[in-house]
């Protein structure tokens, strides 16, 4: 058996070693058009920070080492230029020499990754302005941002000597991970940085309340964030400086721009080798990550898969779902039988030592597919005891199925532990847990990683109270006409009000029932929502309609007031 | 209804507020002997190691806040001296005054917590001789250490300040939790810290091997550890420094001495009132935490309940577990129907930065139970992606079942995100997962904070080729005469090198396969197993007997040499 595999980053590589593992006597020849093979192309935007100092500390396992421990005839700079699925055949393009040779194969793997998205605006093939796709790319970013850099200003890092010079500006175009990731990155090479994203908040995958939350922690880290504008144009001045014009008139002078708009499956190949495409743009693939040409697979981010939250076909430009198709493709080839049960879309990016993570459907994607079947709670637990130092509060925001308490999606965002817990509901996402099942969880607690009742739990409970009917909960974007009642002490209303609501502190409630309305809706409002639940109840089994506002005070940033 | 509650502290106060949530019109009344309610046990040893500075900080409601929040009638010094449960009545006595009433209920929760075993060791009573369970415990404890300590000494931990001054020295009566914590705080206290346990290892919970780890690792930190001897006396000296003479004669002088030989449910009230008592020597209580009298219920580390995974009885001291009984309680005791699900004795601890953790089933556990239908297998992934500055090993041992590949339990040590792995790995436990399905799982990856294969993933994926058999294991107190195989490189060797192992480069295995017996079983060896993996592999499907040892060389120093 011949297998060629096309591509040797994340899908290529883990499947050409898999499959040596399952079949010992398959000739494997894996191409690469690139230098390197297995890099870790996440780790590009902190090598272009410095935070990852050395090139060579992203090449994972190189050329050798898959001919030496795998016997895989790996040949990097050698570009797949051509497909022939009745032949079986593929011609390979050798990069330096430009010479085309056709290779057979019994079976094709396609692992060509996904290409930078770039349209065509004028100025983007200016010098300076830059996509972050491939080791070269970063190399050639931290190229040009060090060009302008005397000896002495180098050293400022190192040193601590201040040397005067103006900031320089950085212009990243795109909003996404690799958008943010880059921003933060600038801001460690002591850019002035700002972002700008055509759509209304950043991180589509988001909700846009906690693309709200990022916008804000991105401004508190000195990122200038612009949503809602594109750019028009790219132009050079005399001193080679860019300046960046937006549509709605923005002109932002740049040293540097990165264009970090997204990615699209690569698909050339598989379109000359007739292969059908699916309806979000990818390689189709059945779930043994099958094309529509039995002899030919293809993995990673050049496919599309289904989500098996929302059921919708999507793109997951991630390496880990990349690996774990690569393992099945080659278990499937080697005669296994291994099915890929789709993805949750779970991801994380850093954000200045805090982090924002998601796993499953948003309520963007499930009213995009017409699922009104949930319900949504926010809640700001402690990363861990609130008595020991270093605890950090984690907001977060939980969806879950009204009818069964499925958990459908969180969101999280957070200083401290926000990793771990999105890990937790990712886990209990892909194992089918509902929100009574968080209630009952026994994770890790000693004060210094969690509480007795960590943010899991918690999440459970605050959802499982509101699915009992022990707390209705409202929100801040509910509308309506409803009473507010505040019952936090009067010495919290000094930080912030709310126009119109009446305060009532928890502790006098009881004692004060007959000032509120009882044929009013009464939305209950604390600092973050435990106050308000155990006042809700009261007032509840009082003979009230009444609800806790989801978060309280802490969630009201969530939609800045117009 | 009238329901009164003894104790304050985890359960008791957990279950007074969701009481009070669950019914607005019951009479609630919780009494505590001790001075303060709903306080932080669990922070008491980091209290004495200076880490949570304030008392205050422990306290985290007070006897205001259940009154005025929870309209909850709260007695701090008041202790629950009998129970006529044909009556109806408690007996309570004024700590202060000494006066005793007579309390009537309608329900009664205990809730009384667990006390320190302190055994009749000679001398135990010594000024200077400790336990660490109450906030006054920890309050004597800083007392009595910083008695000796100058103005100036106490300065040193502010300003640097050095003062010359003798190490003082402190004895730990037993390994478990709170023993360590304590020689950590102790350690941070300045102190010449020696750990005394009677059993052969540390952490009884862990299986030995990971005893091992732990006792290594304190060593590291310069903790002195004495496993498998017991305190014989306590003596004082002329100038009033203590003298620890154990039963092998070791004879350790101490400054100070924390005895933390585990705790005892308290059960003097059940018994007094007639309730039975479990095997373990808890009250004992169905699944809705109702004791052998339908009108007593109760929760916390005086109870025992049922591991689920092996389905033996146990006592678990721990908070989470406690407030988990805690709601369930006071849901049935409000009419709700609730069951604890049991426990699966999650628990972490925190080791000078690092943390040991556990979930589930030990091999100990499952020997005890006579369960021989599991497999087992060591792994040493990072803790994020070992380009990304700050990666850790996570030494992980995975327990798994052989015949349908059900999660049993998970050990881990390592300085940097144990929690989060143990924490999903429970969760896996307590939904039922196998290890196929941890090959699956979508975690958060990015850079920092994972790897495109998590170590969870990994741990599936180590288990589940075991499963397959793609992957026989071996261990390193396998036994046998199995001819070894290292197939690191020959500069790997200088490190260590193991005697009578023959040494082929894993790229010249498949060249020199002659060198190999093929009637004797071959363990392959590289440095954590992964190399050893596909070395296994091109065995196999040449014909020989090979399996790959589990773990590696990083897996030798868990069983020491003798």
């Amino acid at each position: 058996m011949k297998v060629i595999i096309v591509g040797g980053v994340a899908g290529g590589a883990s499947c050409a070693a898999r499959l040596r593992r399952l079949d010992e006597h398959a000739e494997i020849v894996m191409v690469e058009r690139g230098p390197y093979v297995s890099f870790a192309n996440c780790g590009l935007p902190y090598h272009v920070g410095g935070v990852i100092e050395h090139e060579s500390d992203l090449l994972v396992a190189n050329e050798q080492v898959f001919r030496g421990h795998f016997a895989v005839d790996c040949r990097t700079g050698c570009e797949a230029v051509g497909v022939d699925p009745v032949a079986k055949t593929v011609q390979l393009r050798d990069v330096a020499s430009g010479a085309v040779t056709a290779e057979s194969y019994d079976t094709l793997v396609l692992a060509p990754g996904a290409a930078s998205v770039r349209p065509p605006i004028p100025g983007i093939d200016l010098p300076g302005v830059f996509s972050v796709r491939t080791v070269p790319d970063a190399r050639e970013i931290r190229e040009w941002i060090e060009r302008g850099t005397s000896f002495l200003a180098g050293m400022d890092r190192y040193s601590g000597f201040q040397t005067v010079r103006p900031k320089r500006h950085a212009v990243v175009v795109g909003g996404g991970f690799i958008g943010l990731e880059m921003a933060e990155n600038l801001v460690h090479r002591d850019f002035d940085v700002t972002v700008i994203e055509l759509a209304d908040q950043l991180l589509a995958p988001l909700d846009a309340e906690y693309g709200n939350l990022v916008k804000d922690f991105l401004e508190m880290h000195g990122v200038h964030v612009v949503v809602g504008d594109g750019v028009a144009s790219f132009s050079q001045q005399d001193d080679e400086s860019l300046v960046v014009s937006t549509r709605s008139g923005r002109e932002l002078p740049a040293d540097v721009v990165i264009v970090a708009l997204g990615v699209r499956p690569e698909t050339t190949l598989a379109t000359m080798a007739g292969l059908e495409i699916g309806e979000r743009g990818g390689i189709k693939v059945d779930d043994q990550m099958r094309t529509s040409d039995p002899s030919i697979f293809a993995v990673g981010d050049a496919v599309e898969v289904r989500d098996f939250v929302t059921g919708e076909q999507s793109l997951i430009a991630l390496a880990g779902p990349a690996n774990r198709q690569a393992r099945i493709a080659a278990d499937v080839i080697a005669g296994r039988d291994a099915h890929f049960r789709g993805t949750q879309g779970t991801s994380i990016i850093q954000l200045f030592g805090a982090a924002a993570a998601w796993t499953g459907a948003s309520e963007k994607s499930l009213r995009r597919v017409g699922d009104d079947d949930y319900e949504r709670v926010y809640l700001y637990p402690n990363s861990h005891a609130g008595y020991y130092p270093g605890a950090k509060p984690i907001a977060m925001k939980v969806l879950f199925r009204t009818s069964d308490g499925r958990l459908l999606g969180a969101q999280a965002i957070g200083e401290d532990g926000v990793d771990k817990r999105i890990g937790d509901l990712a886990l209990a996402i892909q194992l089918g847990a509902t929100v009574y099942d968080l209630e009952e969880a026994e994770l890790c607690y000693a004060p210094p990683f969690g509480s007795a009742k960590d943010p899991v739990n918690f999440a459970g409970m605050v959802a499982a109270g509101v699915l009992r009917g022990d707390m209705p909960v409202s929100h801040w974007d509910s509308g309506g006409d409803a009473f507010l009642l505040d019952v936090r002490e009067p010495v919290e209303l000094a930080v912030e009000q709310v126009p119109g609501a009446v305060n009532i502190p928890l502790g006098q409630l009881r004692s004060r029932l007959d000032e509120l309305p009882r044929d009013r809706e009464i939305r209950v409002i604390c600092r973050s929502g435990q106050r308000a639940y155990t006042a809700t109840r009261c007032l509840q089994q009082n003979g009230f309609d009444a609800s806790v506002l989801s978060g309280g005070m802490l969630s009201r940033v969530l939609w800045p007031t117009p």
